[in-house]
């Protein structure tokens, strides 16, 4: 059961752009046969989308806002490929107020579509490559690969070169929202880490899932914030998940250079085998949702001891 | 007060499409140098995103579907530009379990990226056509124009060919969610009229505002289910809704004609003056919505006397 106060959404960053000098053309629509498009004029690009469903009893001091990961969309929180409940379900029933991010591009933020704005082209990631980044292969992980349709059809294009559009439009997130935690997964988790550091001040814990791109230098003081990174099975199985486990280290250390309180968390260290990349849509999402909500919620929770 | 038994997501409709005998080649990523990409391989495409809220006490009979107008995602039934609550926010005070659609290409259905597979290239819409088609310029108008760059942010380009696509996957939202009622908006309004009909054994009753794209004729027996189409103001001014009241009056008149109980509804005629196309979002968004409450409600209603 949920009980909400509010949901609803708003859109955040991003800048005004005029288009100037250009030719309008015939276009060809399927349902009404053809029409001039002029597109000269004005348009806004590069925000974030944010939709939040406010709890009507909080049961934490702050609310948690949800980073997706590269070609994916806030709809990853929501059911499993397998249409088993998704996180966000978990966190409303837990007593959460969420904030789930469409970051630049990315699901209903949109992309910009304006010739010569950004200077690259959106790749699409196949089920194939998917499988080998997410560490479906290995014996024994806990993807529903019977479900894969499901992952394969909220796997949205991105862009390479828009990361740091991204940054700053999460940024802009956390300033909207106010005090908050943060959650982020893979290039989300890179992205919540770089909030954190920009955002200091309005950010009371930050958690990472196998983030991609963490800070390797965080300036100034982070006075006890707490920070997690969580990581599944098979990371030392894999080159690619070694260096950015190792980037992760790193990044700890600079955070707790800094007067953070950050720990690395390996699933398989507490007995829970078989994580795959895609933690939250596993077999077994319910128990690592639980692991990240017990590390989470003491930190945030509204009648906690004050430091 | 909302209070859900269960939110979350699913992935509807589309096909896998297989990519070979394309040269992979070296992309570069903005956090991490560059990398190797390779398109070969399996992709979902072409389905349509539905996120779903779902009443733990359901004060109707059937849930909702909403259908986005063109340009647009599911956004648009969430908080007004101006930040007042929106529709879905209204729906489910009203007790009525909704389903939010983001049809083919637009927000996080996600859009084909790959090469040779949609025959055009995406169209975006500036603020000032949006300002022309919407009406924004009639003396009077209710658009709070102020707060446009809300509106401008949660525009996304559309493709012109993908309409064929939309259709087929609402009739597939349809026959995944079951017995239902529909309200679709502009383009949307056109698809939710086309779903009846494919799918009119289980829709309960179909309302589109401003609808684009109305079916001319509706095959068979709609045994008795009630339609609605609503309008603003302003149409008469417009050469462009002029035409578009038109062809809903035929399409009201073969809806009727096949056995369904359709009618329009104009605001001005009951005194509401001043809407533009953007009529959930007008500063008297909660009054419109009222309106179309009071139609729709007592036809779906859980306790409504059964004919």
């Amino acid at each position: 059961m949920i009980t909400l106060r509010k949901t609803g959404s708003f859109f955040v960053g991003g800048r005004s752009i005029s288009v100037t000098g250009q030719t309008p053309y015939q276009v060809r629509l399927s349902s009404t046969g053809t029409r001039e498009y002029d597109p000269n004029g004005t348009y806004w690009i590069e925000g974030a989308y944010v939709q939040y469903f406010l709890q009507a009893e909080p049961r934490y001091e702050v609310p948690l806002v949800l980073m997706h990961g590269g070609g994916l969309t806030g709809a990853m929180w929501e059911d499993t490929p397998d249409g088993r409940p998704g996180w966000l379900q978990l966190l409303l029933e837990a007593g959460m107020s969420v904030y789930v991010v469409d970051n630049v591009e990315r699901g209903r933020a949109g992309f910009c579509a304006l010739d010569d704005v950004w200077p690259d082209r959106p790749l699409s990631r196949s089920d194939e490559e998917a499988a080998q980044i997410y560490r479906f292969g290995y014996a024994g992980h806990r993807f529903p690969s019977e479900a894969m349709q499901g992952l394969s059809a909220q796997t949205v294009p991105r862009w390479p070169s828009t990361r740091g559009l991204q940054q700053q439009a999460l940024i802009d997130v956390v300033t909207r929202v106010g005090p908050c935690a943060l959650l982020g997964f893979s290039q989300g988790g890179g992205l919540v880490f770089g909030a954190a550091r920009e955002a200091r001040e309005l950010v009371r814990a930050c958690v990472a899932l196998e983030p991609h791109g963490v800070p390797a230098s965080f300036d100034g003081n982070l006075a006890g914030t707490p920070a997690l990174m969580v990581f599944g099975d098979f990371i030392e199985d894999s080159e690619h998940w070694r260096a950015l486990a190792n980037h992760a280290d790193a990044s700890i250390a600079a955070w707790n250079a800094a007067g953070g309180l950050a720990e690395r968390l390996d699933l398989p260290a507490l007995g829970i085998r078989g994580n795959t990349h895609m933690m939250m849509m596993d077999t077994n999402s319910d128990e690592v949702f639980r692991v990240v909500l017990d590390w989470l919620g003491p930190r945030i929770a509204a009648d906690r001891q004050r430091s």
